[in-house]
């Protein structure tokens, strides 16, 4: 994966995404991508009382919506901004309750294929002791029209 | 699994989490459990503006929150209302395009041990030919107070 | 997935298999397609001192084969034979201790799409109550040559 | 996860492997653990024709036992000789087609619980640019009798 550099910026990526997800921001912008790099991005669950659970914890749900859009803006920031890729596979791992705060979103790509993107995503808290959760997860690309069949 | 029988009926289920869970209502009750069975569970994601992502179709963060919310319902139905019982692993494939229209989701257990459950949930839409997502998933379920050790 | 047929029979099955991976019966046949049908395959695994365990239970490496070579059969059954259709997923849940005896194992498809086909497998013996594993499995299905690009 | 320090060595795990699993190196010893450190083991699955498939490549199930006996053995190293620990949950998504020549799994511990254990298994090979598979594992830690319950 040494070749994999990023052709948007966070810049360009928030602009995409305001455009082509005008819901997700609904009730305020909780999901922020942070940082773009090589094969990587960073992005952080602004605490709110909206993902809040019993017991002060936050809920899985966020957490997985979390992760979805840390896979959809790695991947997007490295082919571009392509609306019609779509997860197709995603795997999530809930390893310690969370604090009532900000979670940390890295995501990494472990492969970037003509068809298939599959990358992981592991999130953390200031102060825990380990990770919260660790997700993998696998986009389709869709085919470029005209381009020749390639390998997955 | 044949002695699987819940103990809680869709009205209990509703109540505890009215309690339990008052945030997730929040913009209308989308999420409704319509049935629970031995070992089962069926619930409905109405359709509403807010799960639309573009292509008129419906985002999967919704459609994982969906699942995530029947595997609670059906494993709260057959052990009661136990709100510390948590979700340690989600697996999500997305195999359909869903329309903009209700996703119905059937919730079976797979495994209902002392410590752990495990259980698979198909979601469809009417007129759909085949599932639009599949998941399984598995719950934690907390250790009872003075219960000897047991197996998983 | 109302119109699913499929176009080889067991022994067509075996007669490939046989021929695309003579290493696999090495030590004797252990895996056996039993029965394909509309969207489905029957297997058995064969009991073995080989695939035994410490407190006589069967082996999660042999059980996750059989789910592999049970996705390979489902899909090849309704694709015709590929041999470079791959296996880009698997997650298994094992659920219950197995006996030392035979393990069958039901694999559905949940999707046949012209990339990407999805399929589940429930594992289970004579006798226990309830499945011994669950897994879901995704194949890459290589792209025809000459065909336009199309929906995954 | 600043404090996990294993408390067996490398050779201490293969006395207690070669008795408690006497059939896994039937055959000859493919499965080699290399090292182990803080939350850390590394193995090495030997190139060999048994696990060989159509085209030069590596069969899946070699590498799904690979994994799971990586994290069987990352596990064992901070919790001590536990024959009964169990694998719950292996997902893995296979990456790139490997070279016929060993491959390498490095397994890392996201959480030692006292009830579960999870970790993730990168496999890479020389020369390989990018890993050939990626796996998540949970395994259950047999309750201890006599302890008192306690969280996951």
């Amino acid at each position: 994966m040494a070749d994999l550099k990023p052709i948007m910026s966070v810049e360009e990526l928030d602009r995409f995404m305001d455009v082509a997800f005008p819901q997700m921001h609904e009730g305020g912008r909780l999901n922020v991508i942070e940082a773009v790099g090589p094969g990587a991005a960073r992005l952080r669950l602004r605490y709110s009382d909206r993902n809040l659970r019993p017991g002060g914890t936050i809920s899985g749900p966020a957490m997985m919506a979390l992760a979805d859009y840390a896979m959809y803006a790695v991947v997007l920031a490295h082919i571009g901004p392509v609306a019609l890729a779509v997860t197709t596979n995603l795997n999530i791992n809930f390893l310690r309750k969370p604090s009532p705060a900000d979670i940390v979103a890295e995501a990494k790509l472990l492969k970037l294929g003509r068809r298939l993107a599959v990358g992981d995503v592991l999130m953390w808290q200031d102060g825990q002791d380990g990770p919260v959760a660790h997700v993998t997860s696998t986009y389709s690309i869709p085919p470029v029209p005209g381009a020749s069949a390639g390998n997955a």
